[in-house]
């Protein structure tokens, strides 16, 4: 079975998570429309985050579907899996714009790190899945772009895992680092280039 | 006519109707945060649920089409209908995470079945009006395939009215087997992967 | 310029205006959850007529985009215009679903019947835009499939104009004959198959 | 990397954009329905002047990514964040409609003119990345179609600048002009034709 359809369906579920996340960016607070504008920030921050998120798991997605030359049931299950997660982000993304200044941001940083840990373990699964036996790969693949692409993937679970926990403690610091990684990730990836 | 625009516009529709579904994912009842997280375990499921069958859906429609060499007015006005009934699944799934502590879970599990029962007729139907006489079927489609795919999807319609059925005696064993169905289906296909 | 980007902007935007109208789908009235759900009635059926009518519009545009072969800056903008207004048709349909019961129809069924009418004229004027001197066209295209074309879409918004307008006289006749129109339009294509 | 899933992606973001706008689409006040509908008229028209800017926005990327042989990461990230402000619009359009008749309208008309400023900043940043030393362009653009581009996008910003600052002076004029100036283009464009 080609990709073809399959990225279409993935296209539009990344595509969709992502903008469905403006649904949930509301002016807060009292006072005139200027104030609760400007008392909103959290809200345009978590907005970015989250879709810079989705956006570099679009890249990423992206890459690595260059080098598989076909689909199994398995790896469409694994991509259901992997896309219900993705449209799962719009979630806890709202509850930590709403939550960033009461009590409750310890569970919304736990709620938004347990989605992204999980989607970069159904990233990895995808990948192995693939990259096993060169089980899905495309004939002319670099083995070192392979090896190169896994040893890329593998930290992703653990570093979302970590800041996750780190709510535990802080989760105003699990909350910075989260927006930190993004940032990091965007930035490395386009001015390096060669991670995947 | 080409199938390809009617596969972008079904594809769209199929991975619209599965993102919409986490606009009705919220937190449930009263106390901290991570109470109510924790109470809204069923919106989870529901939401798991759903978007596994639209997948698992979108993937048999898939795995149909490629064996369809063209379109004619009548298999657009049975994709229309097929459609407007994949879209309607955010609906009755709400119902269910919303009532599924209340009296009202013996009506939303009908609507559930009663919405999914109608998906599995008119796909059935799509791949009848194709296949008859192979009215519209490749020409290179091997006969075998053809009645293996009729039979794999000839028991869809009657085990989700049987479940349906079953929430007139027990709502929650009705919705418990929808979620199981849904597991083996994924799981099978995946393990399997030769019904289609 | 070439149509095919223009085809995956226009899928994109039919495919979610139609799935988006079950968000407007509610339980309505008090009393148990199956007594809401009966009563909810003509929120089923404005979902499914503008269902059917965007998934009619749609393959009717399929229909006419493959005579054309390629689109200059004002088709861009008159399809601009065109797909506002099909994305629009959400927000008339919820008013009649709403005030179905209530004095409220008329200006409901007025907002809908403006909204149709105005979608009318726009498809009328892409197609005589392309057609116009066959500006547009291919150079394959049958004149007698053109001028067939120009005659089945010339009534469309005299009809939806005369529906729209009585209204003013009976809201629930005026309802009743779109949702026959779109039944009469949906058949009639697929059983005759010859009026594009 | 070709451009072709880009596009997907960037299509369904425009599109979906776009659409959301109907969301946003209410009755206001009290009275009858008609009376509602009718004192909605700012609604109507913030969704029309926000749904045709996307339109334009998304038919100058259009004319833009032809003249483009491949996206790189950098390319990329500026795409994401252009997007992520294409998918912010939806939500100062819907502060305009709610505010046109009160004190918040200079607040609305800023957060707007802010959204729109920094989309056409990105916009040109794309461009520029893209065309410096012919970076990533086609081969075979012509030297004069890449400076008349460059020349007909410089302005953007300024302009959308330049009526954002007027809405401290006087927010109904900034809003007629941000109205007035997306009629120019949506016009303009399809008149002469040559600018983008």
């Amino acid at each position: 079975m080609s990709t073809r359809r399959l990225e279409a369906f993935t296209d539009g579920v990344f595509a969709i998570a992502a903008t469905l996340l403006i649904l949930d960016v509301h002016e807060r607070g009292g006072g005139s429309l200027g104030h609760q504008l400007g008392h909103a920030w959290p809200s345009y921050l978590a907005y970015a985050v989250s879709f810079v998120s989705i956006a570099i798991a679009w890249a990423n997605h992206h890459t690595m579907l260059e080098l598989v030359r076909g689909a199994d049931r398995t790896f469409l299950l694994l991509h259901g899996i992997f896309l219900m997660l993705i449209a799962f982000i719009p979630f806890p993304t709202r509850l930590i714009a709403e939550h960033v200044r009461g009590p409750g941001l310890g569970a919304a940083a736990i709620a938004y790190g347990i989605t992204l840990t999980a989607t970069a373990v159904l990233f990895n699964a995808i990948w192995f899945y693939a990259a096993h036996g060169r089980r899905l790969l495309r004939e002319d693949c670099d083995p070192r772009t392979v090896s190169g692409i896994t040893r890329s993937y593998l930290p992703g679970p653990w570093i979302y895992l970590g800041t996750t926990l780190l709510a535990l403690w802080s989760p105003v610091a699990s909350v910075l680092l989260f927006a930190a990684i993004t940032l990091f990730w965007a930035f490395e990836s386009s001015l390096f280039g060669r991670s995947g």
